[in-house]
């Protein structure tokens, strides 16, 4: 038995950033987001190579009951009126729930439920997201600088992007002079 | 469909409170901790009325996959040498991870196994616990200041309390001059 203790991984509650010798980064280039904005020829003619958002987890085993915990970040920007914003998803076991924190910047997470229904809640330093079961989610970047969000979320929970599809959400995100407008883009 | 926002829950990343409407509060006083603390003349000698943690977390539903957040608040104190700690526990469901992040404060998260193993975790603030499926876990504050974690598990987790009985964690941790030392109680 050790009776010394360790020191175990941190997170820089500033800007969510991992400390530990194992974390995982998966960054999500403009170039990938297809026909994810609204305005495509906006999106054509912008840089494909860009960062739009980077996720850094540390690693976890994938058996029930287990735990992911990550940090998005996602960069300020616009493709024509509409903010910067993560692709968004179901999670493939639609009955696994998840919690964000926002850390830095400011923004929008927004929840679509199963049945339809939209909400907008205001991401900043200090906020508690609560992304209930059955319920997908998107965080969109409001401002001037970088969103950071911690999550937690069952190791088992996967990710369904295809059933956004072909419509997306129902809500969009605009530019709207120095703040922002919510759309919906169908019933 | 609604197209304003809402500001959710919010934690203050400095210590762990909530701001929320429906925030639920629950006490441990030292009274009713019998039995986990090594020195039990001193445990008499001392108020019973003493708060030794507090937990303050938001409601959930008790559903598959669904997540609680909360956060313990961990007193600072010594019964005879041997620091303020939680009761500590197994989840019911043995298979259920949980993540703790050290938000205030100094002390040392104690794991243990269900085959036996210990490991003892320095908490502090930005540190990052990832409690693993089949192992109990126990806060102890070694500081001369409130430690508070917060912690998010799945809400059907439960509590199991009874399986470290009688003879509790392996392990205990006293005062040693400025700092602390672990001490094996059995093999």
């Amino acid at each position: 038995m050790k009776l010394t203790s360790i020191i175990p991984p941190q997170v820089n509650l500033a800007n969510g950033s991992f400390t530990a010798p194992d974390v995982q980064h998966k960054s999500t280039l403009l170039g990938s987001l297809a026909g994810i904005f609204a305005d495509h020829l906006a999106w054509q003619a912008m840089p494909a190579e860009s960062a739009v958002y980077h996720v850094e987890m540390l690693p976890s085993c994938a058996q029930e009951g287990e735990l992911f915990v990550g940090t998005t970040h996602l960069q300020p920007g616009k493709v024509g009126d509409e903010f910067f914003m993560t692709r968004g998803h179901f999670h493939q076991r639609r009955e696994q729930a998840e919690f964000y924190f926002g850390l830095r910047g400011n923004g929008l997470l927004l929840l679509q439920h199963q049945e339809g229904d939209c909400t907008l809640e205001q991401v900043f330093a200090g906020s508690v997201h609560h992304i209930p079961s059955f319920t997908a989610h998107r965080l969109i970047n409001t401002s001037d600088e970088v969103l950071s969000a911690l999550a937690v979320w069952p190791t088992v929970a996967g990710h369904d992007y295809s059933a956004l599809q072909p419509l997306g959400f129902k809500l969009r995100v605009f530019a709207d002079g120095t703040g922002w407008k919510a759309e919906a883009q169908y019933e």
